[in-house]
């Protein structure tokens, strides 16, 4: 027999009887309250008329609360952001749990209240969910599987795209989702504003395409960070791209644990950060309504698209030297998101 | 540095670098390659018209692989069941893996070929997943998530909407999976044939549909078993429902395993096995459908719904005795599916 059996998850919780039952109605059922919430069939119905993009990820991101947020907005920006990146407006999100027996009650609503703030940001609803519960050593923590679908506004966008003479655009300073996960991690206490940058890119990505801008392509730079979003792109595009270090915005603190662990902040995962390629005339515009936005007043051009060296991005320092910006390879951060 | 690499998964086989594409392009576009699939952008892109089911589901059972199917066979049949009991053609899906670093390569793609094998039975297609590797003791070998979207066939199918005078059909017999997942657990190996029922159920639906039936409410009998779904219905709908215990077919290993561990064949999960209530005059009907197929020769009407005793569920021995069969409690199996 367990103690306190109301603070902590019992295995009971995802038996589908009576506890889970309880659970749902009592924490997933208020937090993630709409009309669309499937209450008691096994699947949602939503009416959808076109194209719709539809994407999913599992979160396994440790620890589950680092500075500037938790497992839960993360899981909830991180899909909703992999949407807007298709000029898909966000609106019905499916959440799995899998959740370790002994799990503090406490933290799964903090987790949970969490999602449904982030998830007021887009208005973006859940609509439907699963619970399930391992026993003791079986998972770390809560897992979270979100899966988003929401009509796409835009078509064309895409990584195939990016065409010579288009601009490269980053949304804000690099590298603070990966700069704040291994601070957590490592148990460091810098006397800094080293937050993750985790947010939801929905307001920003509406910005753009309400101004009309024609956008070749767009992606958050999340797990490989820039690095692999530039590589990626040339490759899928066959066009070279030019970055100019100088030009790439990144944090001290980032920078100073960059330097301290020897990584490259261009590999740093970001989670409310986003690369955006588009016509050279039109990259004055789309800076200006990403600056007019809080969460975008570091937006920058940080290169351009080349017909030389296709498949390859391209490093130029401050000095005039050049190399290749490579796909990361080797382990980098264990369980970013 | 690790030996035999390319044989066990690897934390950098989940860092977002030339790992992780490595291992998506070999294994995972290789099983599960359609047009549809998104390959090089963060979401798929569906054409959808309609009234659209939507659902999820997180899969950690243990063991991995049991009687008569593994984790992989599980999250698509699974899936792909709590669409069709929407009435809905199971049609896009989605696949979030966490894997264990360690967890053998050879055991990923068995369960990659279960999955795409099990696909080709509805004709639902993967368009979309992520891969997520957490260090050794952080999960138990690999959970699956999957996500499914189809278009709904047939609108009206509901808890809410059984009715007195309605018959009550089971589509085979009970207690399969819950049987073969604890015989897989405890090490047993009976002289039988105790295979889970675990079953893409889209055919037997779609037999149902096409005969033109009136399907009053549909639902598989997973967690919690036949005692949860009975239960829920004659709650939402606020309706007796009498079940004639003789009536439910359950195989004699069942039975027995029942017997040596103290569980009732009702409580036990399936995963491929579901409920039907339709009015009685059609009950002959359906079950020459369903009796047709491969799958479900022992279908059977198990009992009526009532207008006496909303809420409950009544079964009626043999001998003429009566009880209410109650919604599970306690922690019956955990990590049945």
């Amino acid at each position: 027999m367990q103690k306190q059996p109301d603070k902590a998850i019992q295995l009971s919780h995802g038996g589908g009887g009576q506890e889970m039952n309880k659970l749902i109605k009592s924490l997933f059922f208020k937090a993630f309250d709409n009309p669309l919430l499937c209450r008691e069939e096994d699947a949602a119905a939503l009416m959808l008329s076109g194209q719709c993009a539809f994407t999913t990820d599992a979160f396994t991101v440790s620890p589950l609360f680092f500075a500037g947020g938790n497992i839960g907005k993360l899981a909830i920006a991180g899909t909703v952001n992999d949407l807007a990146m298709m000029a898909a407006k966000p609106e019905y999100l499916a959440a799995s749990f899998i959740i370790e027996e002994g799990f503090a009650l406490a933290d799964l609503r903090t987790i949970v209240e969490s999602m449904a703030a982030e998830l007021a940001v887009s208005g973006a609803r859940i609509v439907c969910g699963d619970t399930k519960v391992v026993p003791r050593g079986c998972a770390d923590g809560v897992f979270i599987t979100t899966t988003g679908v929401g009509h796409i506004q835009h078509q064309g966008i895409s990584s195939h795209a990016l065409t010579a003479g288009d601009a490269v655009l980053i949304s804000r300073d690099i590298g603070r989702h990966g700069a704040a996960i291994l601070m957590g991690r490592e148990g460091l206490e810098l006397d800094s504003e080293l937050t993750s940058d985790c947010a939801t890119l929905w307001p920003a990505v509406k910005a753009l395409l309400d101004a009309g801008l024609e956008i070749h392509a767009m992606r958050d730079a999340t797990r490989g960070g820039l690095a692999a979003v530039l590589n990626e792109w040339s490759q899928a595009s066959g066009v070279g791209i030019d970055v100019q270090e100088q030009a790439i915005p990144v944090a001290d603190p980032v920078r100073g644990l960059c330097e301290l662990y020897g990584f490259e902040p261009y590999d740093l995962a970001n989670e409310g950060t986003f690369v955006i390629a588009l016509p050279a005339h039109q990259a004055q515009q789309a800076l200006t309504a990403l600056q007019a936005l809080p969460c975008c007043p570091d937006a920058a051009v940080i290169g351009q698209v080349s017909g030389a060296n296709p498949g390859k991005v391209i490093l130029t320092s401050p000095w005039g030297s050049s190399r290749y910006l490579e796909l990361p390879a080797g382990e980098l951060l264990p369980r970013i998101c």
